[in-house]
């Protein structure tokens, strides 16, 4: 194929609150599965953060580096999730579909007393941690898709993804020089967009964090670490768009969103697992990330960050990010 | 191998004043061989610019992209040089040595009258066209290896081939991780080294532009266009080194420097060519390059760019490189 198409067939099962597909949301019933590496797990990690639910939803962490047969629990003590007793996702996947055929993907959640994979539909997963579990988010939860601003979350949502979470894998998984051509400009396109949009507004929409920035952030965060060069989005590095610089960093610096990001795991996944763009497996010794922790200044344009809640505590001590993995 | 080792057998047959190779400085007997997209060819299109020496010494133009049996005169009409009649510049090397085994590189040296190959000892091709062809020099050209700071200049280069002008390939070609981080570490740190020396002085040796500055400049002119994706040199982008940065577009502005760069032939080269490191030959969209020509500031530093010399003038019509392909 020349364009990338990402496969978008997930297993659309919902754990609500009134566990209408027979998944009802439960304290201490499901384990997230994620792994640091991939933007669309950090979503999750995020949004399980902000939103205070550790102790109600626990979490599974998967190596950076996965095989052809998917992620695997290569950082528990034996190659073993403690809860799950499973050393591949793909276990628990198999367990409720036998010969499951399409992506084995993270974030996922798994039924802990079957072990059964529930869903892997990453889109609404946190829009139902917001949503079907706020009877268990902590004191102080952000309101992150409140019905005020939900059409028009949904709407830079639906241009973020296209253009720019998926827009990144377009250029680079590109096999042919025009694909990749019309995704990299589509791509910047977005972003000088998000750049005016952002030049006068502390955050996507409204003037609180929401689901939105979380979705951006996690395309950003990887930017230059990865897009730029593996992906060859490089018009620019992230820290050459002043804008979006200085809000990827305000939000970087906020309780939830830097301390989730693991810049090692990161590099490993993408200049490992890609061997059709990277052979050698190398991976990059840069860029230097200290700059994101540099002062960004879009205190000035005002703004909530978490409306009338509150920023969330430090991480639990076993998913602490090693902070040589952070932005050092 | 795990590290890149250059092929450094050349021919080292010199064309002098006093011809006593069998090859004596004569004015339109010899065809330059280059490719602009080549660092070290470009360093001879530089000299030969800031030199005068269009008028004496020819030029054939290989195109970007050759295939293993090394590069062609493709960007002619009918794909052949109009002076050499040949096709491939291994056609030079063949007709001096039948069965040439080693490296079929540019920048190369043909005499014109039997169209063999004299040399391609690059490093040594340089320094004769600044001492054995002085006669030939334009009025005004620069003295680029003065006898005075010829040591300094020696001592300079030594370490810049090593650490920087063949430092970029030892770490894009290195085929382990241990090779190629302690290939980035020794090119940074010379870098770094060279920010400290040109932060109070404007060029590398003396006050003057030398062979030293050619040296350097042709591998900075690569570096955010290629080396740091490709390569994987990516601590920084050249243009957040500040110093080096300026210095660089110091040197792109001058006559016979920038107007030598086609950025476009760079890109194609690299990444088309090293199937190994970039499997889909796909060439970058970025990056942006219009800041070669921001202003630098070195002015201050003082410094007599040409010292008692004057900047050559523009280059022949069909020597100029398109302003697409340039800094825009």
């Amino acid at each position: 194929m020349s364009e990338y198409s990402r496969d978008s067939r997930y297993i659309t099962t919902r754990i609500t609150a009134d566990g209408r597909d027979g998944y009802p949301v439960e304290p201490g019933r499901y384990r997230l599965v994620v792994a640091r590496a991939c933007p669309w797990a950090n979503r999750m990690i995020i949004v399980r953060r902000l939103l205070g639910l550790e102790d109600v939803l626990s979490m599974g962490i998967c190596g950076p580096v996965h095989d052809e047969r998917s992620w695997t629990f290569d950082l528990d003590p034996g190659g073993v999730d403690p809860v799950l007793g499973i050393e591949r996702i793909q276990d628990a996947y198999f367990k409720r579909f036998p010969g499951y055929e399409r992506g084995i993907t993270v974030p996922a959640i798994v039924d802990v007393p079957t072990g059964e994979v529930v869903t892997n539909d990453f889109a609404q997963m946190t829009i139902d941690l917001s949503l079907e579990w706020a009877r268990y988010h902590r004191d102080g939860a952000p309101a992150l898709y409140p019905e005020a601003l939900r059409a028009e979350i949904d709407e830079v949502n639906d241009v973020v993804f296209r253009d720019v979470n998926n827009g990144v894998y377009r250029a680079g998984f590109a096999t042919d020089q025009d694909a990749y051509e019309k995704a990299y400009q589509r791509l910047f396109d977005r972003l000088d967009w998000l750049s005016d949009r952002l030049a006068g507004q502390r955050y996507l929409v409204g003037d609180t964090i929401t689901e939105a920035d979380v979705r951006l952030f996690t395309t950003l965060a990887r930017f230059d670490a990865v897009y730029h060069g593996h992906f060859k989005c490089n018009r620019t590095k992230l820290n050459e768009m002043p804008v979006l610089w200085a809000y990827a960093r305000d939000l970087f610096q906020t309780p939830g969103f830097g301390d989730t990001i693991d810049f090692v795991q990161i590099k490993q996944h993408y200049y490992e697992v890609h061997r059709t763009i990277n052979p050698t497996g190398i991976v990059p010794a840069g860029p230097d990330l200290r700059n994101w922790l540099t002062s960004h200044g879009r205190e000035s344009l005002g703004g909530r960050p978490f409306g009338d809640g509150t920023p969330p505590g430090p991480p639990p001590a076993a998913e602490t990010v090693p902070a040589s993995n952070g932005a050092v």
